[in-house]
């Protein structure tokens, strides 16, 4: 079933310890999008400046992604450059131009009316909720968001935390928006805003999905564990985690049930999708991935982790 | 089968968020053997000073735990101070005094000869090697280190490597000792000094055990993950680190064949070991365990981790 995400369209410049690279397509949009096409139809709801042209818009076309909600408008795209140089880990921003973003007023196409699913992307929250409120019906809402949401937007992000049915954030997000240095309580205290589930992204360390209460036919846990994937070689992690939610929610809309082994597998292919985009610059692997690799690495996801 | 185990017993003052204790009993060989005591026949070799009672003898006793290779000699023991105020996964080290342990020269006594297991907890590895020594014919030999003897003993820490099956340590001594940022090839080129196996410990993220040649009857896979167990709270991660060794080494020891089964299966048992150790105030929560709750939580690990 479709997904239909609002997010970011962008231009990255990116330094990291393997090189670099001008702006590239990049934005969380983007990744989410091309992630979750492999499991899924993808529309995106975006706005771009002219600097986006029929290159670009390839790309989104070769894995059958929706981009009638992707607005052209005079002016240049979000641009984003960081650099990796110091810490693999964490970008350190060297720029951020939010060009035609700055006005980014988001319109749902009627060709996406039909969609499912609904994935809002890190962008302002009182953006977020506006175009939750125009898809009431949707059957799930996931999103992200960042530190300076939480930081400096709380009472828009609060508000747009009542409507969702699962937050992806990070160790750090999760613990400042839980008011907890513990991650368990805070993952609890985080469910209270809103979400009934809660993946955490730890980087390198893979992630845990917490549910607000016990799976319905699963086990009293309430916890579950996607592991990194030891790569010999990170290339650029620009986007690892758009690329895990668009893996783990992409899978979510192309099974017929939200059951606790639905939930376990899409935390594996989340975490699949993020090793791979770190494997080179930018949208690179993503774009030549097949399914068949997809599954393969799934596999050595199991012999990874389990016992038998 | 019976593991010998050389490192340090000691008395700890440690100050966590949850509080503060004076002069616990503790050290590395302390940790490991409680926690390996409960898979297998374990004696210690260590030194200690006329502080050391009836009372800490009792903890070794109560446990089986082989104390003649304890040596009592004048003066006091091992003593350690840490805060855990500023990072609950960091200790700052407020006072170390070596002590008796300064002139340390571990002597194995006959009825440790016919131990088929060796574990070398992080001490001067000058005298790890001496132990080695003593010991030519065990069946598989672990040790840990740190950054310290990596950093200012590189000669005498190689030389003891070469005699070592399987190195514990975390992510930054393996960074560091395998002189590359990413934690594979670090590990590949840690495994290249000796050990043919190699456990790496995220803290609360787990561990990985690496191989250096695919296991036998196993599949091509070369590395392993157990996730670390999402606590409520950590009271105090004092000999975490040391307790998941023994949970790993115990088990290892307690089957009858090193098979990869067995090896992934060993992961669980350290990583659970660590969990425990971080519940109560040094070894308090060790020292009070069962069996039947180590099984618990080791099928709490698969929940955690296993897709069906």
């Amino acid at each position: 079933m479709a997904i239909t995400v609002v997010g970011s369209v962008a231009f990255d410049s990116i330094e990291t310890p393997a090189g670099r690279r001008e702006r590239c397509l990049g934005g969380a949009a983007t990744y989410f999008s091309l992630a979750a096409s492999f499991f899924t139809d993808v529309r995106v709801i975006a706005v771009v400046g002219e600097d986006f042209g029929p290159e670009q818009e390839a790309v989104f076309h070769a894995h059958n992604i929706g981009t009638r909600g992707i607005e052209h408008t005079a002016g240049k795209s979000f641009f984003w450059e960081g650099s990796y140089l110091d810490n693999l880990n964490e970008a350190k921003t060297r720029s951020t131009e939010l060009n035609v973003f700055a006005s980014f007023d988001p319109k749902l196409p009627d060709a996406y009316r039909d969609s499912e699913f609904l994935f809002l992307a890190n962008i302002d929250p009182v953006l977020q909720r506006r175009v939750r409120e125009q898809m009431p019906n949707v059957k799930l809402v996931a999103g992200d968001t960042m530190n300076y949401w939480i930081k400096d937007h709380k009472p828009a992000l609060l508000a747009m935390l009542k409507r969702l049915d699962v937050l992806l954030i990070n160790d750090t997000e999760t613990r400042m928006l839980g008011g907890n240095s513990n991650l368990v309580k805070a993952a609890r205290a985080v469910m209270e805003l809103g979400p009934r589930l809660l993946v955490v992204k730890h980087g390198e360390y893979g992630a845990t999905l917490f549910h607000k209460s016990p799976p319905k036919g699963g086990s009293a846990e309430r916890a579950f564990k996607a592991p990194g994937f030891p790569l010999e070689e990170v290339v650029d992690p620009t986007g690892a985690g758009d690329s895990f939610a668009g893996g783990f929610f992409g899978y979510v809309a192309s099974q017929p049930e939200l059951t606790p082994g639905t939930l376990r597998r899409a935390m594996f292919y989340g975490s699949v999708m993020g090793s791979f985009a770190c494997e080179r610059f930018g949208t690179e692997r993503l774009e030549q991935l097949t399914r068949a690799e997809i599954d393969e690495r799934f596999n050595q996801f199991r012999e990874l982790t389990h016992l038998d």
